[in-house]
């Protein structure tokens, strides 16, 4: 079906736009009180993840109500790690919780890349529901989390200011490492096509967690691993963001990717040097401006929007929306993206 | 009192040193039974800052168990915002906590510069006692949160991966946000001078939360007060280590301080080329290599000071070491530095 709205699909291809398109990571979720209002009734998050009809419905209320130019189907990076084979537990108030977690190379045996299609067939069910009840309107995203990222939450078992675990098993057991990163990205590969296959437009990897590696391990572990993911998927646009990763820009000028998220942290004209329009460059406001009144949250926006200049751009901030930001300077911030010149 | 080892000394005055000093950050603490011994027999981490002589035992116990260049002075960075009228609990396992927090203009009416001899005593005496006990073997080092981390923890008023709050309150109040940073900052001036006064060879300003800034907010908010501290101390070398702010190292060059301190994700390359010996360096080992066997931490360990290569430099971890590391990969770390030609 063609898109009634593809300007996310032209700018993140590098084609001609007539503005910046805009949405934000996280949009569907806390923010919203339809959200919340749907999230209530359930058990849990996890509920309405495996859900398609409700996930589906929670991922379409931020084109409805904020006017993005994208939907990004409502879904956890965790639902990997659970179809390989590690299941998680979503825990009120503290995060993702891994009743076991891999300690060594033993507990590779019960680590498999699954059938997606049999494991992960809610996303992709929630994703075709999704399409046809958006009927065009805008494009739909799709999305992992990249494999050292997922990689992480295995050995930690939970969030972590360090994931010194997860570090600490890099250093210990680099052989036992590299073979499971191995088996994330097979099964990141095979379920981004799935996720492609049931209609996603376009697709992003989150490697939430890039920041804490050095430089060099970043390179051996991570970076690598993005790689094989970047060759693989050649249906649609590809989008990277490495959030902390500012050490390893350079190195993401040689991914076979269309766009590279940039946190708020990341020098903007550094990036525009270094890229200079072969690639995409997404984001990058500070979440926290949306704390700011109207006028802040408008100067800001036009700040960063300027910063980019004449570089393909996709007006993003530079992490996820805060669950406790008003809806309402969300749509102030949206509407400054639309109204620029 | 003449120093016996003043290799740190001489290391941050940019002076000829035989070989690289080493010490690390968060070496007074939890990864020695012998502090554990004395903590645990105590009501809480508070009692052990608030006693002096207990204090200053443990600051030296790292010279006498792991054979460091120098002491660091146990304590809190949290002493100042206590002092300032903002006290604090220490809860166990899961960090600061504050009962009161800065929500508006007028929670300013109830801090103040305090008398820091008045309220801080129990740290200058703990100086005192250290200085008389280690007898000249190795310097002493104090050392000071910056104005911006020490804000954050009053508007935040606990530990937070976003510390959303008080970048927040930096974009709703920039004005009070100015005037609690001063305050902090004459305080903070007070304070280290009351530390060197009593004792202290060497100080160091952590600007722990620094990363979590926009560029254009740290040198707003956070470099301009460490500026004037690093111009308000003369009596002694100072070092500021802002964690993540990769981005304001250019930046630094200008500051009036002899050390800079790096954090294991920044590229020491680069951190010399901007330097190039106009300041010492200090770091930037990645606290997890500790966790791995004696090879690797030597091999690491080589890396690392071959990076620095020329440039003035201290041995040093980019992060304080991690409480469940074992002593005896902390002595093979800085056996290695003490072997390295």
């Amino acid at each position: 079906m063609k898109l009634a709205n593809d300007l996310l699909i032209r700018a993140a291809n590098g084609q001609k736009v007539e503005r910046t398109p805009v949405w934000l990571m996280r949009q569907a979720g806390r923010i919203l009180p339809e959200y919340r209002k749907i999230r209530n009734a359930l058990s849990g998050f996890k509920e309405l993840v495996e859900t398609p009809h409700l996930a589906a419905e929670v991922t379409i209320q931020p084109v409805d109500i904020l006017d993005v130019d994208a939907a990004i189907i409502f879904s956890d990076i965790l639902v990997v790690p659970e179809a390989m084979g590690l299941s998680y537990e979503m825990v009120e108030k503290k995060g993702p919780y891994f009743p076991k977690t891999i300690r060594s190379a033993e507990d590779l045996l019960n680590i498999k890349v699954p059938d997606v299609d049999e494991k992960l067939w809610y996303v992709t069910e929630a994703i075709k529901i999704t399409k046809r009840e958006l009927n065009g309107r805008v494009p739909l995203i799709g999305f992992a989390g990249a494999p050292w990222t997922i990689f992480a939450y295995m050995i930690e078992g939970q969030g972590s200011k360090t994931f010194s675990n997860a570090k600490a098993f890099l250093y210990r057991n680099p052989e036992t490492s590299h073979q499971l990163l191995q088996l994330i990205t097979d099964t990141t590969i095979a379920y981004l096509k799935a996720q492609i296959s049931a209609g996603a437009d376009i697709v992003q990897l989150f490697d939430s967690w890039a920041g804490i590696l050095t430089h060099d391990q970043y390179l051996e572990f991570g970076m690598k691993y993005v790689n094989q993911i970047c060759d693989a998927i050649k249906e649609v646009p590809l989008t990277v963001f490495a959030k902390g990763a500012f050490f390893a820009l350079e190195n993401m000028k040689n991914l076979k990717c269309e766009t590279i998220g940039l946190d708020w942290n990341m020098n903007v004209s550094n990036a525009v040097n270094i890229f200079s329009n072969t690639k995409t460059l997404q984001g990058n406001l500070d979440p926290c401006v949306l704390y700011g009144d109207f006028s802040l949250i408008r100067q800001k926006t036009k700040e960063m929007l300027n910063s980019f200049a004449n570089h393909r751009h996709i007006a993003n901030l530079g992490h996820g929306v805060y669950p406790d930001i008003n809806p309402d300077h969300v749509k102030c911030f949206i509407e400054s993206v639309k109204s620029h010149n």
